[in-house]
């Protein structure tokens, strides 16, 4: 037999290849190009003078690597400061720091259940969520999107620990979960509830407190939030907030954060920059929802179809993937950078652009925008008339 | 029903406790108080000015955050830049980073096998492989540790796609895997090889070009390194090294590439400053082996049990998880920081002292921290004589 044990790669590029699915990395430049829709700096702190003051001061003050796991070596006062502040922030009594949202998900999900447990999982939760339940050897039931009654019913006649997971709102479609009927539905079942605010964080609630502040939840006993740094706090990492005890027990337990090396200074350093910009200026949370309200509008008034937005994404659907594809090269040839989502990222196989309204954006980048995004679209992505 | 979501975690709290095997975190200033023996900076260069100066100007000039996925606006010419050089200095055809060691083996885990594969997967292999195997929905088959006519056997007889993974270096017990062994077993069986080169870059291999330059098996076309940054290279983040194609498939389905946001600029510019580090002051990674090796000598020469080094880890037994911890706080007082493993870190349930040897110590510094590591052991670390 000759050795060849990746010639079955080939195969797979073919057939992603044939059906238009193929993905390819396109490195950017220091100096942005192109006016930027598409990236998850929705506060437009990433570039933020401040902000990555702190992140380089950080690297010059504590190193550029934590050096070990944060039950080693790893754990600087510098986490500790930034864990203080997020849960402050945010209403919650902890909260533990990992190296990326997708850690802080794996590590929640994979603690808080296990064996003989029960997760009941939105349909529409992102993949790190999807991840987590498949690695936490808990028996996991996919509920229908946004549905709280589902969840009620499937948790019913369940014996043993239950735990609802949601995203507080959904990277695809930009809509917001139904946090209260879900906390209702957790506290009748004893169950608790773990929201991935990735989304949420320095867009909704009082000057970005999050969607779990917006509707009172921050800091219930039955409730834990799983954060990225890399979106509003423009940075990188993840964390977890939740009662003391059940930072304790992550700490003890989970496997994605006491066997990774700690979050570098400079991401911790970033983020704890940030979050002093956002205490500073709250107005950014409720511009990012202007503008993405300001997009959706328009692109619904040019005769797109885009989803109402419930926070700082945009969805525009596209008539199919390949013309997803050529949609958002026009919109980057004109000078717009949007996101593209197709197959295997959507959960319901529609390909979108996928447009993030940035806090700093300006009346007339978003005209600006919106006229591109119209004239470049397919003729089958307008909403047939009459 | 009252609701408490939580409670249990409170009994597990409890036995924890009775068991000896409470975790805290305790955080550490920016300035080293005590003589690191602990941390996985091999190579001394998280500290390094000129690391920490790429660092601090990668942040400065990219910005505190990649801004989301490499996919979408998360790729820098930064990235590029590493992965080139990364894939060089190893001696791979290509290289993919990701934003953890831990994502860059599930990543390569689950995007190189899938249902109807077999994993053949070492005893001995880190938490993130074992992760990386069940998210994988392959079958996985623990081969005893460092055995590859074990590998062979497994292999026999399975159709279809099989790949076999191990660590270079354990991180337990600081010994080297069978590498030639094993990829003779794989040539075999048609089945690829995976090796996680975490504790090996930076000090095996002439100039620390790591384990699988060491033994002639960097850029063979059935083998895929993972890398970590946050070891030798000081930084955050991790890589999978191999023939182009695989890294094309990564960048198609690996979901804990597609779905996390990119390595921040500041350690992707810490990562190519250390690698800077390496490449003109190549003796480095001898020093560190020479450590090591002086280390266990010392040690084996006073009467503890160490297992002989075959990188720059050294691990010496204590007699209980308990006995351990009282030990590893006593160097603590006496000056010297040693990592602790206790079940559930270690694979065997025996619990070690964990020293590293950092390619920077000075003869003083090993003799002081030898005679500290002695004078502070339990009574029954020593071998029995007679």
């Amino acid at each position: 037999m000759p050795f060849a044990p990746f010639d079955w790669i080939d195969d797979e590029a073919r057939r992603r290849a044939d059906a238009g699915l193929v993905r390819t990395l396109r490195p950017r430049g220091a100096e942005p190009e192109l006016l930027d829709l598409a990236s998850n700096d929705y506060l437009g702190l990433t570039r933020h003078p401040e902000v990555t003051a702190a992140a380089a001061g950080a690297a010059r003050r504590w190193g550029a690597g934590a050096t070990g796991s944060r039950l080693v070596t790893g754990s600087t006062e510098l986490h500790a400061e930034l864990e203080r502040e997020l849960a402050a922030f945010c209403g919650f009594e902890a909260a533990l720091v990992l190296s990326s949202g997708y850690a802080a998900n794996l590590a929640a999900l994979t603690a808080l259940s296990g064996r003989g447990s029960l997760i009941v999982s939105d349909a529409g939760n992102h993949a790190s969520i999807v991840d987590g339940c498949r690695l936490s050897r808990a028996e996991t039931a996919v509920a229908p999107h946004a549905d709280p009654d589902a969840v009620a019913k499937t948790l019913r006649g369940h014996e043993g620990r239950a735990l609802v997971v949601t995203d507080s709102v959904f990277s695809v479609d930009g809509d917001a979960a139904p946090l209260p009927g879900l906390a209702d539905v957790c506290r009748s079942a004893n169950a608790a509830l773990i929201v991935d605010d990735a989304h949420g964080l320095g867009v909704l609630g009082e000057g970005g407190r999050g969607a779990l502040a917006a509707v009172d939840l921050a800091g219930d006993e039955g409730v834990v939030a799983t954060l990225t740094l890399s979106k509003s706090l423009g940075s990188q990492g993840g964390a977890v907030l939740g009662p003391a005890r059940v930072v304790e027990h992550l700490v003890n337990t989970a496997r994605t954060f006491i066997f990774d090396t700690g979050l570098a200074p400079a991401a911790a350093g970033g983020a704890l920059g940030a979050l002093g910009v956002l205490r500073r200026e709250p107005d950014r949370a409720a511009s990012a929802r202007g503008v993405a309200t300001a997009l959706h509008a328009r692109l619904t008034a040019a005769g797109l179809t885009a989803a109402r937005p419930d926070a700082a994404v945009v969805s525009v659907r596209a008539p199919s993937a390949d013309a997803a594809v050529r949609w958002a090269a026009d919109c980057r040839t004109a000078g717009i950078a949007v996101g593209c989502f197709r197959p295997p990222s959507v959960p319901d196989g529609i390909s979108r652009l996928r447009l993030t309204a940035r806090a700093d954006l300006t009346e007339e980048q978003i005209t600006a925008a919106v006229a591109t995004i119209a004239a470049t679209a397919p003729q089958e992505a307008f909403a047939p008339v009459g």
